[in-house]
């Protein structure tokens, strides 16, 4: 089945056209700086050159509808007509406690969006602006929406609860929910391939490092609990965000520094993380790495303490899994930096972590990076959100139309 | 030795005469509602009668010469005179970083103690009130201090750094410190007994659960992680405290309820932790208990939730310990609720623990509670922070005069 997958941004627009049965990435290309006079497109069918140029993108539905220009011009297309994509899948950062999966996008769908908005009110409004500028350009093309957070709707109540009134959990429903679920399945189920083990009957612990980072607990195919929490600012340290802190420095930051709430949430998002650990050195990892390696103490106070956050998460969800048979590195970090997966794996040495260091080092690809006698596999996998955006709306597709089969035959 | 201990709050201040050579409390006794008119005074010499009045004890001053006059008292004292007294050991929360040991009270050490006032804006001036009251009526006794936060002052930068901008550690002093100091260097001291294993080869876990809570680390004689932060309000869940939570929250609530930033930390502080958790039914894990054995939801939630945020505590310190050779329960949760180390305990099968369910509920006093095949030893260890201010006490006195001994010498 041919899938479009759309990512929407504030002023971007990522998409890549997938063959969901022989998981075959078709085309793939990006808007930037919609909205802008400068506004660039890019555009790559599989096996054919990179295309771009310049233009005035003015809105999302402009944005969709120069991708599926391309994606049909009798040049550089790669299908001949927009009927041929079967579905679209949408990327939604929020679904709340309302999708638990994928979801065919009707009326009631999209409201139940809409009132998911208050929870990301940066993310889900952008989302919903993609799909409307889709569904005006691709009327009778089905729709899907796929959630970040409906991977971890499985987790127990003792892991999403907080130490606070319950009562903001019934009014406002504050708990945790946990992103990047769309990696975590992808990097599981990858993982547990590998391992050669069903799904449903292994533990994995993903650690999914970019910019924005966290670890999730994926226990026999159900993710038990996860590092982000009711927002993406929670959990193990990260580009510039902090991760979880004393609550209480909030409150006296707002003191010392005369700063409003906002703007100590704002250093909290954006001047912190191991940016802020580093004394501004730099947000990227690649950048400490090689400050690290040179001897620079910002960038070793950031990325030990970096480190040791994951490391606690990891120890504490060996523990609560009752055991783990892998854990898988993805996402920018987790896949390109040897440092980190050995400043981490290197503290892992009780719960039965060994690297192979020559592995470690020279990893490339999907593989496994420990050592024969290490009790937990370590694998550095690859993420492919769009992949499972991909797969999950092709599923949705199959079901509601099995679905219309059967009301058909009753 | 004879030292007396002075624990001091802002209405309160509790004592005891302790003897260190044997380890004997000689008499205790406490003033509460000191300020009112409607004080009361409790005095209990070891081996005699407990004696109560009432009476006005308008300040810290009266209140010491009080409890002076009862120690000494013909009928009921246990001195004759106050020269007996020899030091006078004084609990003080936060020591800030200056503070790696119990200090002998120099006019230096003084202003060093008032310069924590603001990291402990509540307790530290209220504990020189105590020593100020003490200096008063005993000019001539030699006075310590003795700090909650000094035992974790061995942490790894790792360890007690946030992940936020670092010149607010360099500025402001912002970083985890840690708290029940006196306690878990007691408890790991009395473990490393119980194992039979010298204290500096020894890795114990420490979860001293009272109304307050938290969970240390303590690797070969020292603090290399705890669960209390910058200040008594983060790690696991507590009676009436959050713990950890994402740091986003506090902004949404303020959002929501419309409440101040100091509203919302009051919330976070008094109205939380279990007690919050339990739809406000209680914060003493006794009534929790007693509920949850009769099936309330709102009582199993909260315990559930409550021994989770433990497990993972313990499951991350064993993992960066590289092991832990015993897990010690302590305080007033810890001693005495078998409940609640049970929910603990049956979740940490991983890391080489067992319970034996039989020792867990019919526990008395100090003793192990693990099965004999538990690779990890579980142990119930009744915390003594006044003994262990006494013994640190003597240990600073004993410094200063062998000090003294051989300034004459030479």
């Amino acid at each position: 089945m041919k899938v479009l997958v759309i990512n929407c941004g504030s002023s971007s627009l990522k998409f890549r056209l997938i063959e969901t049965d022989q998981e075959d990435v078709i085309a793939k290309g990006l808007c930037e700086r919609i909205g802008s006079e400068s506004a660039h497109f890019v555009y790559e069918p599989a096996g054919g050159e990179k295309y771009e140029k310049d233009t005035p993108i003015p809105d999302h539905d402009e944005a969709v509808r120069i991708l599926i220009e391309a994606l049909t011009d009798t040049k550089i297309g790669v299908i001949k007509d927009v009927s041929e994509i079967e579905a679209v899948g949408h990327r939604i950062v929020h679904g709340g406690d309302k999708f638990d999966h994928a979801e065919c996008l009707t009326p009631e769908v999209i409201m139940d969006i809409e009132d998911c908005c208050e929870l990301a009110p940066i993310h889900n409004p952008v989302n919903l602006m993609g799909i409307r500028a889709c569904m005006k350009v691709m009327p009778h093309t089905h729709m899907v929406g796929v959630f970040d957070t409906a991977f971890h709707h499985s987790l127990p109540e003792e892991a999403y609860l907080y130490g606070i009134p319950y009562e903001y959990y019934k009014k406002y429903k504050i708990r945790r929910y946990g992103f990047h679920g769309m990696s975590h399945k992808y990097v599981s189920k990858e993982t547990a391939k590998m391992l050669g083990v069903p799904y449903d009957q292994c533990k994995t612990i993903v650690c999914h490092l970019g910019n924005g980072a966290s670890i999730t607990a994926v226990k026999n195919g159900y993710s038990v609990d996860t590092s982000m929490g009711y927002t993406p600012l929670e959990g193990i340290i990260m580009g510039t965000r902090c991760g979880s802190i004393d609550p209480e420095i909030i409150h006296i930051i707002t003191e010392k520094d005369g700063k409003t709430l906002g703007e100590v949430m704002n250093i909290l998002n954006n001047k912190s993380g191991v940016y802020g650990l580093s004394d501004y050195l730099s947000s990227d990892v690649r950048d400490l790495s090689e400050a690290y390696f040179e001897g620079n103490h910002d960038a070793e106070r950031a990325l030990n303490t970096y480190a040791y956050s994951i490391v606690k998460y990891i120890g504490a969800y060996a523990t609560v899994m009752d055991g783990a048979d892998a854990i898988s590195f993805t996402a920018g970090v987790g896949e390109h930096s040897a440092l980190v997966r050995r400043l981490v794996c290197d503290r892992l040495g009780f719960i039965g972590v060994k690297l192979d260091h020559d592995k470690n080092r020279n990893c490339n690809g999907a593989m496994e990076i420990s050592a024969p006698d290490s009790k937990i596999k370590v694998f550095v996998i690859p993420t492919d959100e769009e992949m499972s955006i991909a797969k999950q709306t092709a599923e949705q597709i199959k079901i509601k139309e099995d679905k219309m089969r059967e009301d058909k035959r009753e």
